[in-house]
């Protein structure tokens, strides 16, 4: 089994300071939303962010980051075979949790919706089974409570390795990817001691992630 | 090289037939937009393509499986070691052509903005560069264009064989996906020879071009 953990997403419902924004106001009424449930999305909200979180506007606020990244993750063939796990880890240290065979949004709006009822609800439930959930929990934690497996952070300062030579078995394996546009991790992961880069340039989530999942495919002989 | 054509993409603009349905219309002055040149878009306008197109609702007005194929294919290692080529064909026999360099915007409208601008200029340039630009040209011609290089349609219905065994080298290749949700292509196919399935189930357009780059950056030892 391969288990993702997209860390420090920049996934959060309306931070208490921008509740009462005008702009943000606005929108809420326009989309027919309490202000306080909506996602903080700076595709939507950018000049409020920089008005309440100067110098945050690129980095807070990107729902569409997560959407890209379970729409390639999810789809994948490893998920398909029921050897991936996937897991999202907010900046808010709120971790949510995928069934493998829920089918996310294709269309945007439809996707932030979706989490913004899993964020209200807690869960988001199909008749029996529970297709996605969030609890809180650190990323120490979360990432602790995988006890002895093999535990990779992937981080574009860390030496350069192939891909081949990192994953070669399809023994269980934990990656860590940071799950924001740029910068660093904001939560600390001195704690994952095996560190690698893949590429001598900065790369999209979803494309580590979807390197790590085609490597994996290989050692599982998926493909 | 590697080349991928993503065929039969459900990428227009408003067809006539809907310019002056009260949907549009509404949309096109919320947006203020000219409802003529509104991409067709079915997460929008679902039941206004139902009006128009009965029973084609569910396939028509796609940009965002374009979009979402645009993202990962043009994000990858292959494309930034400059190894990929992407072209995408719509249903109405246009072609779209994309500088290996255009970021494509990562939040949907503006993705959707970005095209009609295309369809409305004929291309988008930054500084001396082309980004992108569109032609009218039949599936057949583009495919034909590409002389004596290999040639692969990617089709659910064919025999399945495993990724590595169909590329395992670095030499010029050009593949043809369907880009589209569901059904079969509209467009005459039978003209390339080598058509190939790679998963016994049917996977989403992206997953099937990640897989191919993927296996081409194997056969290049780029990862």
């Amino acid at each position: 089994m391969l288990t993702i953990i997209l860390a420090d997403t920049e996934l959060e419902t309306m931070p208490e300071r921008m509740v009462d924004d005008y702009a943000i106001r606005k929108i809420a009424k326009k989309s027919g939303k309490r202000s306080g449930e909506m996602l903080l999305d700076s595709n939507y909200m950018h000049t409020a962010i920089e008005r309440s979180f100067p110098g945050e506007s690129t980095r807070r606020g990107r729902p569409d980051i997560v959407h890209t990244f379970l729409l390639t993750s999810l789809e994948s063939i490893l998920n398909r075979s029921g050897n991936l796990r996937i897991l999202v880890h907010t900046r808010n240290d709120r971790v949510i949790s995928f069934s493998p065979s829920v089918r996310i949004p294709r269309a945007y709006n439809r996707f932030t919706g979706l989490v913004e009822d899993l964020f209200r609800k807690g869960k988001i439930v199909s008749g029996n089974e529970t297709l996605m959930s969030v609890e809180d929990k650190s990323l120490r934690n979360l990432v602790d409570s995988f006890g002895e497996a093999r535990k990779i952070l992937l981080w574009p300062k860390a030496d350069q390795r192939p891909m081949h030579t990192v994953i070669d078995s399809g023994k269980d394996l934990l990656c860590v990817i940071g799950g924001f546009a740029g910068g660093d991790f904001i939560t600390d992961t001195g704690f994952i001691e095996e560190k690698i880069s893949i590429y001598p340039e900065e790369l999209t989530v979803w494309t580590v992630s979807g390197e790590i999942i085609a490597q994996y495919e290989r050692a599982l002989k998926l493909v």
